[in-house]
């Protein structure tokens, strides 16, 4: 007899089929795809969504859960299935008309956003935002009364289990305490250090090969993935066959160059993920913060290093051309320069946090409902002069409609960024503990004790483990902010 | 209240909003995926042609079908019914156990003939090929018994619905009367008249951009579709986004030129299917071979006459660099030379019939058991004799075990190629009387009257009228092969 658990197994992994399809045709949308075949390709995906919404919400679903919990099942077996509660829970809770709602007014508020950014329109933002705004908070209401949570912790819960708004405010309020002054003396401290920019063209062609060969030196096994070009990078496609994505300019590669290490950090997570267990849902990644945690252990931890940098400058210098810009010591000050701004994802490690916190505050209180929409540009600019010393007033451009998490509503995502940063910090250090010639062996290229460890440690785990008990049994300690101190005092003061 | 009718053509959008999918995943698969994806990439894409043979087959299909014939529909909704029915037929008519052993034994005759050709192992082979053709003929004795024909026509009917093999016998019956002659005389003329072969290395980038100029003179829309690579070439994606493909060597650019040229004719056919049916089946294609006379259309009645080479040449020279054997009189030599070999995939528009000819008497014999798979090797020494001066003795690999289209059993299909051709050379002719100064068009490169031609005959219809009805309608008559004849006469004795 078919116990519920291999009825759920099953299932689960005819959705992992469904969900195969629809990465490598979303990962087509941004990479190959002409603007001609735009909606046919998002009435398929729709469809296809559809069908893996209705497969998962299921009714027989729900009673094989409740049954598969009096079956004896091993330890993997056993977070698989809390696994599929979670994925069924976060699918089935909300009615359909409030997802399809949720789902016209994130298009329409992203789609005007495009003209609305450049023409600095707040007030005809602000309307759609509202709405959206409204949905969240529904769908929020709905989830904290399933979980017995506050809303926002509700929809974090989303995107980070286990993680509270308690916890956060803790973490970040700690940052918050040494950070704007760190930042302040790293300022100080590198006006005293000229850098020279590198200057182009640089090919494309070339920045393309410099990247392949980083990624074959970073371990990105390329029998089972792929480099591409899109409007926005990311890691996409599934695990037996990860595509990532970078842009390029003709006048500066150092930012597709970090890009693509970002992606590989990613991709090389999905790349080793418990192959035994593919298929099913213990076998993705943890979470969105542990995700995070390895790509920027391998951009920020690692890429960013002074040991990391001396090993790939030949390779640079080989692809790029000599110029004095990429002399040993400056192309170390390209890397690790420090520059309070506007925009987030152009943001340095040392200020990006101050952005996510910002962030944070505002979209935690926005859907508690202590704050409308309305108030958004004046916190906005209260917490920008606090946290960077940057004025962005009557600037909404280059301040609260600078990018598009909020217009679909992803609320509760932003925290993710810094505790992925917070992770890599503290997984990097424990990684030094555990080799004690790391720095040598960066700079001698040999790489691979780095990523054993990791994949001892992070990637075959998939998601058997909560996200505390994984970063426990890797660092010894639950997630611990004054690593990600001491790297920046580290790499930023004392150097 | 929702007409049985509706349901159904809600039911085929939903279908072919899935095969939009699977058509990317399958492009995908050949184009870019790395060699890893591949066991994840056939689970995902067989769970989804399990998904869309049930809904197809379900239950309520059939009832609609029959209630839809009551209802009140205008031309094209009755064509669109009909087209319904023959699909739903198709695909309900086959017991599920017979439809799964079959694919088995196509997959492991395939997979064993990668070693086998080479190894000239006609012994391994027809081991597995025997069982191939059992699983065949049941599957057609079952639709001929469905469509009160012999079991040959039935596999006929799957690829070209209304092809019969009475029709054909008096078709390439007329064929074998006079082509084996025709091409000894066209070998023997061409003995008189040396060709120059042009010398390499041919940079792969500037075969590529050769590829893309003569698509853009060819009216491709690169808004809709794209130029990639594959091992095999194919035409593939959907009517709003057309993928085509192509391979290039290093030593011979002529191929890969020509086979981007014919694979544009199968993509203009795509890409001007009736856009306002799009997603229904009245809107494709009307049949195998009406496809394949688009293509050959392009390539054989356009693109390799001494008019339109002439056009091209001046592209040629600029992306491949001037050399003696690019001049006006031998470029025309290189794409009309004829030469009886071995293999079809390789012949010229003269032998290639009889390459095909001699497939259809072998399969249809075989289906229709009046031959075994033993008998192969004896049949086809003696017709590949008779039809194309050719001794294959003992030679399996260039012989029977050339290709793999038996080996999936997809018998009924090689007919198409030969009608192709043959609907291309009686299109040509209909367009030369609707356009008096045809060829001085063509060599000043004003193609859009010939385009708009088939716009009108052939693209828009769809699958509106029968194969019968839309050439009749778009020639004035019914397949007649002596315009084929007349072409290979004018082409190659005339000149
Ligand atoms: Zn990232
Ligand atoms: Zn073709």
């Amino acid at each position: 007899m078919t116990s519920a658990y291999q009825h759920l197994s099953k299932t689960f992994q005819r959705l992992s089929r469904f969900g195969h399809l629809s990465a490598i045709a979303g990962w087509d949308m941004q990479t190959m795809m002409p603007a001609g075949g735009s909606q046919a390709r998002g009435e398929a995906l729709a469809e296809l969504s559809v069908l893996q919404h209705e497969i998962l919400t299921a009714k027989q679903v729900g009673s094989w859960l409740d049954q598969a919990e009096q079956e004896s099942l091993n330890d993997v077996e056993s977070a698989n299935l809390s696994e599929m509660r979670r994925a069924w829970q976060q699918a089935a809770l909300l009615p359909a008309a409030l997802v399809e709602a949720k789902s016209i007014a994130g298009s329409r508020c992203e789609h005007a956003w495009r003209q609305q950014r450049p023409a600095n329109d707040w007030q005809g933002f602000s309307a759609n935002l509202k709405e959206v705004v409204k949905l969240s908070r529904e769908e929020a209401e709905i989830r904290a009364q399933a979980n017995g949570c506050s809303r926002y912790d509700a929809l974090l819960d989303v995107f980070e289990p286990g993680m509270t708004s308690a916890k956060l405010d803790k973490t970040f309020g700690d940052l918050k305490l040494w950070l704007p002054e760190l930042l302040q003396r790293i300022v100080a401290k590198q006006a005293q250090e000229p850098v020279e920019r590198p200057t182009g063209p640089f090919a494309i062609e070339a920045q393309r090969q410099l990247g392949l060969s980083i990624m074959q030196q970073l371990g990105f096994d390329f029998n089972a993935g792929r480099l591409d070009v899109s409007a926005h990078p990311f890691c996409g496609g599934v695990p037996e066959d990860v595509r990532i994505t970078t842009r390029y300019k003709q006048d500066e590669f150092l930012s597709a160059m970090m890009g693509v290490i970002h992606e590989t950090g990613h991709a090389r997570y999905e790349q080793n993920l418990p192959k035994q267990w593919l298929g099913q849902p213990v076998a993705h990644a943890r979470s969105t913060a542990i995700h995070e945690s390895q790509s920027l252990f391998f951009e920020m931890q690692l890429a960013r290093s002074a040991d990391f940098l001396q090993l790939i400058l030949p390779q640079v210098v080989a692809q790029m051309g000599a110029q004095p810009a990429l002399n040993p010591g400056n192309f170390v000050r390209l890397n690790q320069r420090v520059k309070p701004g506007f925009i987030r994802v152009d943001a340095d490690e040392v200020s990006y946090p101050a952005h996510v916190i910002l962030r944070y505050e505002i979209e935690r209180a926005l859907i508690g409902g202590e704050i409308e929409v309305d108030d958004i540009p004046a916190v906005w600019q209260e917490k920008m002069q606090a946290y960077l010393g940057i004025d962005t007033r009557g600037n909404y451009r280059d301040g609260c409609m600078q990018d598009i998490h909020w217009t679909d509503g992803a609320f509760g995502y932003f925290p993710t960024y810094t505790l992925g940063a917070m992770y890599a910090a503290q997984l990097f250090q424990a990684v030094k503990r555990a080799l004690p010639q790391l720095e040598s062996q960066i700079r001698s290229g040999d790489l691979q004790p780095i990523f054993d460890w990791l994949q001892q440690n992070i990637w075959q785990h998939g998601s058997r483990f909560s996200t505390q008990q994984l970063i426990t049994h890797a660092t010894g300690e639950d997630l611990n902010p004054a690593y990600f101190r001491q790297h920046l005092e580290n790499r930023y003061l004392h150097n």
